[in-house]
């Protein structure tokens, strides 16, 4: 087989490049570790920036956003009982948009299959040759599908195979350098089928730990609360969750908030991770591949998104004029805005989280810091210009 | 001897606090454990917020501002070759003053000397006897002045006598809670009879650590770089001065540096503290006494200017009107104002100096830090908000 571009990885990261580059007339195929069903099955981030909403429209992509779409002009954050609403649309004229990563990718499925683009999932033993610009071969993506072993030739590799897919590993270690924090603490969510408890996000500071208020759809709500890492999901009884969210939040969201069975539980780790250059020769990573937020911010996808952007823009200015200067220069481009996400996200983290380890020094810090939120509007609106998405 | 407020401290809040008192009829007088030479002798702070200034006017003390005060509209941020200008005017409608923390003293002074106003110097082993508010017999400051013990009966007591000063400690150790952050570096700062650099204050990130151009008028400047703790001010010639501060300042500021001898040398250590409470009984402490930030921000003798505020507005209040609700309320009102400034001194500190412990990762994030600094002006009018001076 032979492609343009060979997309490893078929997320939403990796599928909306794909889309990207059949609107643009670029050959791409996409591979994938899982099935379908799988990646489907996977529960993720709910919050768009318009960035990513743009990047849909530009890919063709027909989405249910009209229909199963929040858009959210605000956000609330809280503190002990008090609150601060950050208005987006009052400091930015614009909003995010709460749909599910699931709804993105199966919306993107759904572009591929009408228009015919390839994609092969169940993908194993994938192995990156000749990814040096240097190698006047050109690069190939061996693979193992349906039982054999398999090849791609093309010009170059889309890396969009997440933080342990192997396309980062493909860079020499000594031409590649990773910065990473790793947080002293999980999210435990749960997801239920209860209406959610107020209209917009609700990101809690409590002296007992985070906690987040964010939901799926009318009657779909995602809840977290902040959580030792060594603690396992089967300590965690539901009436114990709902117990421990209501003691996190204003009371009066706490009296209204409405229980169920959960429908999915799980804790998920915090990390902070960046890896520099995002691309080696003919190799470009993009997305969770190349870094990692903590969801405080809801960056992950968005930040991924962005990626997409430039790696379009480099791949479209090759293939349509000629001009490789923008992929030449992507990892420096797309690099200065994933360490703001990284800043924004930290900063969001270290604001509403308990840090086992911090001093009580800190901890004051961290009051006069909300105090300083909940009085400045400028700080809101510094907020507000970061959590809708910096300009691409 | 008897008075109603007892001030410790004749540095200037404790000298601003007495004028005040003074101006609003009630009867204040001033210990001060150095000499009136060795007090204006002293190097310090010179940037002041309009508070400040309106506080000198309330107090009726007539300064020399109109003839050796520069008010400045914005200060540069540089880091590396980039800089960025924070335009207080743009952002706040106000602007700072630099005028020399001992010029407010002398002005001060002045004042004092004119209306008559007690000021005793050269006073030592100060202790404060029977502070708390349920001793029927009211509180007394003892004292050793001229070679003689005497002693002071009085309503209240205002410890303004700074970080090493006895007032705090008055304050039994079981009643108070302490907040400390000591930084792994100190500030080598000259005094040079040299026209500034530029007509507004420059501080710099460089990877060779933090640098600050500052002044005191046009024919002197102040200048300072971030230094090892460890180093001693005998093993930094001018030159190695001037050379160490060329390379922290993008070069165009650089090139234009004038230097000459330095007319005063010295390291100081930057330190963060707070006291919790800021009172005990019938004694108040404001400024130094209670709370220490690093000298990035300018916040010292500003915030000092706050607690004078609100210590007055409380003493005003109990004598004029017989209320004493602010009074009571005083160091929950003044540690708000106090730990906006602890953080907006801190965030200063962290985001232009290098932390020698800190990992890669953070070094990333200052970096990004600032380039949102750059590129934000929602992130620009915080910082200018917060330079110029939080509303009292």
């Amino acid at each position: 087989m032979r492609t343009q571009v060979c997309i490893i990885g078929g997320g939403p990261a990796g599928l909306l490049l794909g889309q990207l580059c059949h609107r643009a007339g670029i050959d791409a195929i996409v591979l994938e570790r899982r099935s379908r069903e799988h990646v489907l099955s996977r529960i993720r981030a709910g919050v768009l920036e318009q960035g990513l909403l743009r990047l849909l429209d530009e890919a063709g992509v027909p989405t249910r956003m009209d229909r199963l779409g929040y858009p959210h002009d605000g956000t609330v954050m809280s503190f002990a009982e008090g609150e601060v609403r950050i208005d987006f649309k009052a400091h930015t004229g614009t909003s995010v948009m709460v749909y599910g990563q699931t709804e993105v990718t199966r919306d993107l499925y759904d572009a591929r299959d009408a228009c015919g683009a390839p994609t092969l999932h169940e993908v194993d033993e994938v192995e990156i040759v000749n990814a040096g610009f240097d190698d006047a071969r050109g690069c190939t993506v061996r693979f193992t599908h349906e039982g054999t072993r398999k090849q791609i030739a093309c010009d170059y590799i889309a890396g969009c195979d997440g933080f342990h897919g192997p396309s980062r590993h493909a860079i020499p270690a000594d031409k590649r350098r990773e910065f990473e924090r790793v947080y002293p603490f999980g999210w435990l969510g749960i997801l239920s089928e209860t209406p959610p408890v107020h209209h917009e996000l609700i990101y809690a500071n409590s002296e007992r730990g985070f906690a987040l208020c964010s939901m799926r759809n009318e009657r779909l709500s995602r809840y977290y609360v902040q959580c030792p890492m060594t603690d396992r999901v089967e300590d965690w009884s539901d009436e114990m969750f709902w117990d421990e969210l209501r003691r996190r939040i204003p009371s009066r969201h706490a009296d209204a908030l409405e229980t169920g069975p959960s429908i999915e539980k799980s804790i998920a780790p915090l990390r902070s991770f960046v890896c520099e250059p995002m691309q080696y020769g003919r190799l470009f990573l993009a997305g969770d591949a190349a870094h990692i937020v903590p969801p405080t911010g809801a960056k992950g996808l968005n930040t991924a998104a962005s990626d997409v952007h430039y790696l379009f823009q480099g791949l479209k200015a090759r293939y349509q004029h000629g001009d490789a200067a923008a992929l030449h220069a992507y990892s420096e481009t797309a690099l200065k805005r994933v360490w703001k996400t990284q800043r924004f996200s930290w900063w969001m983290t270290k604001l509403l989280h308990q840090f086992p380890d911090t001093d009580d020094y800190e901890r004051r810090l961290q009051v006069a810091e909300i105090e300083h939120l909940a009085t400045i509007p400028e700080a809101q609106a510094t907020l507000a210009i970061n959590y809708v998405g910096l300009p691409y």
